[in-house]
């Protein structure tokens, strides 16, 4: 059974067909799974490699180098031994680096909530005083959260195709020389969410040259799964910092990382990475807003770490446990909708997501058959500004979280409904 | 020698006096002293009290009563113990809270710049755009965090006395009637900042009851201090809360505290208490702000200080280190200028600081002359507005963080600083 076989089905066939699957539907609804596939969370096996990290700092490990007490105030940018660690993970200097809190999400909408209110390094105005809205581009599908600090800032989204190198950049160059309220764009250029490609050199080149009608324009470059590999060994990306600084745009980039898929969700350490005019900006805007980050837990990062070897060791066990659920996903996909020509689906190297295209006005359908059926999934349209999916085809499966058997379990329940949802479509013309 | 003498000295034998006081200064200046007394940090020996939390929290302990694992995602406004423990600490319920990070300034930073971009519930409209700009009320002398955030965000700041039983009322009153412009108000309500006085019931229950021309005013309700004595117990203040409440204005205080003294500075956890609706409001801001607060941490203060009665035990043992050097200020002002009537001081039963009022236009040029003798002070202003002391009088001191015998040395040089500056302005005419 083909897609050509449903394509080639005349009404009745389609009937009868439409009826078998509904059936299939019905009986996997009477099992009552109850599976949630929505987000991208770590799984109990992988915080349990790093179970270490909470008892490694004890009362003699809370001085610095030059013998700081961690344990009271100051350093709001971050401890030196930890900068250098996360300098050297973020390949740029330590001056080039704040280490936050445990969010990297919380730097990502503090830089944009602060450039709404006050501005960045080299722009004239606030971006919440550019006549008519400021504008950022938004490759799509991409990362929900992302879309939604910029919503709620006020901050209008355009979208731009994301390809299987990046970004379509002919649309952003042209979009972003014409247009001097366009302020920036998101980018996650490694393991994408959702559809897990990586940036080519030459969109990070043509990123980093191209002309912006915007002086202040930045590229928010959320690099969340700079070493999360699935065995295969950790993808290359040109460093963007240094191909802005060659290009003679050093102020454009700031990139964003945390080990929030490292170590423990949320108790993790984020960090921002960006020329020293930007950091400079960054620092004094935080100098107001808060007392600084948690020392203490930056101290048991570079303890836990050791050096970046032994980070990369520490993914390849990562690695280890999460394969194993993206194989699940993609034979799953495979076997009960291969050569059917109903669906399109991402093969990821790295990252938390298996993204995964259904024919035009089916996801939302996909999602409630699931949901009938006990399988939460990320909600259709999730993956674009404003939550609308113009095509309404976009699914975004997370494996890390569930067990091996309720994987299988859930994709049963997945695939059925992708099927189920594509042949109703058929018929319905 | 009394102030009476040196008011009554002719132009000569003040200059007599001078030139010894000047003497004195000079000598101090050749001890090489270097003590820093700006801030209010804890010392070593306090931080000491803490360091069993670091290494409280195992692998066993990451699970909340109910199983949630709280080395994952999740749980945006705190962990439901935490909530528990820190809703019993302000005397709310857990409904009626937000465990947050590390820092109390974030959680009101972010509360001003999101009233500032958002708007507050009851409001019409974001702060930002209040026609003028929006204003919120200062005690003077108060503290510079505070001042910095609303310098930061563009609001004006207003300020009112200080009295000893909480803010000039009188004027509060009528301000908050006549202005709709006027948002807030900043309240250090025990042990403030820097003067040590707590607000009486009859404040409290002004504040709650006050006719505000703005629907959405807020009382930014700085608990800071709320158990940190010297030794005398705990004062009382009326909860600012329930006052509201009962006057018909739930929505009108937001409540911070935090961790940061009581633990380790900087590792601490910080907490938003106010109306269920203020707290769905900060809640849903927070949503899209960051993944939420580091639980771990959270995990550690409620097991380190089990119950209240374990927080109170604590906050004894601090009370115990920072009280002799409390006493030690206090004493060195009482021997070196006791009765000169050049200076009067606060006598704080509780909190960081000791204020200090130099006759008018002396307090600039006493920090100048301490610095020349190696002792750093706060700068002077900086408990106003814009760092600006209209008398250029108030001085605020840190006794928590040097050694006994560095206090005593320091107060040597404040205390002759007061001296020559004063009898120089005396001089001055």
């Amino acid at each position: 059974m083909t897609v050509q076989a449903y394509a080639d089905m005349d009404a009745a066939a389609l009937s009868a067909a439409a009826e078998t699957l509904s059936e299939r539907h019905r009986e996997l609804a009477k099992r009552n799974t109850q599976i949630d596939m929505t987000r991208g969370k770590p799984a109990p096996e992988q915080l349990d490699l790093s179970n270490a990290i909470l008892t490694i700092v004890g009362p003699d490990d809370v001085f610095g180098d030059d013998g700081t007490d961690y344990r009271n105030y100051g350093l709001g940018t971050g401890t030196p031994e930890a900068k250098k660690f996360f300098a050297e993970y973020m390949e740029v200097t330590p001056k080039e680096i704040i280490v936050g809190g445990n969010s990297s999400l919380n730097l990502m909408y503090d830089t944009l909530a602060g450039a709404v209110l006050y501005g960045m390094p080299g722009g004239s105005e606030p971006w919440g005083k550019v006549p008519g809205g400021a504008k950022v581009l938004c490759p799509v599908p991409g990362y929900d959260r992302h879309f939604a600090v910029c919503e709620t800032l006020g901050i209008e989204m355009i979208t731009v195709d994301l390809d299987d190198d990046g970004p379509d950049m002919d649309r952003v160059e042209d979009l972003a020389a014409n247009d001097a309220a366009i302020k920036g764009i998101w980018c996650v250029p490694k393991y994408s969410n959702p559809t897990g490609i990586t940036y080519s050199d030459a969109v990070v080149d043509r990123l980093a040259g191209m002309k912006t009608a915007a002086a202040d324009f930045r590229i928010l470059w959320d690099n969340a799964y700079a070493v999360h590999h699935l065995g295969g060994g950790v993808a290359t990306v040109k460093n963007i910092l240094a191909a802005c600084r060659a290009a003679g745009n050093e102020d454009r980039a700031l990139m964003f990382g945390s080990t929030s898929k490292i170590t423990h969700a949320g108790s993790g350490i984020a960090v921002l990475a960006a020329s020293e005019s930007n950091i400079a900006d960054a620092s004094k805007k935080m100098g107001v807003a808060t007392i600084g980050p948690d020392k203490i837990n930056q101290a048991r990062h570079v303890k836990f770490f050791g050096d970046l070897d032994g980070l990369r060791a520490h993914m390849d066990r990562h690695a280890a446990i999460i394969a194993p659920k993206f194989a699940a996903v993609l034979d799953a996909l495979e076997n009960h909708l291969g050569g059917k020509g109903l669906a399109t689906w991402s093969k990821p190297q790295g990252g938390y997501f298996v993204s995964v295209d259904v024919p035009d006005g089916c996801a939302k359908r996909v999602v409630a058959l699931a949901a009938e059926a006990g399988v939460k999934m990320t909600g259709a349209g999730a993956t674009f500004p404003y939550g609308k999916d113009p095509r309404d085809r976009n699914l975004r499966i997370a494996p890390t979280m569930p067990s091996p058997d309720d994987i299988a379990k859930a994709m049963d329940v997945i695939c059925a409904s992708i099927e189920l949802a594509a042949v109703e479509k058929l018929r319905a013309g």
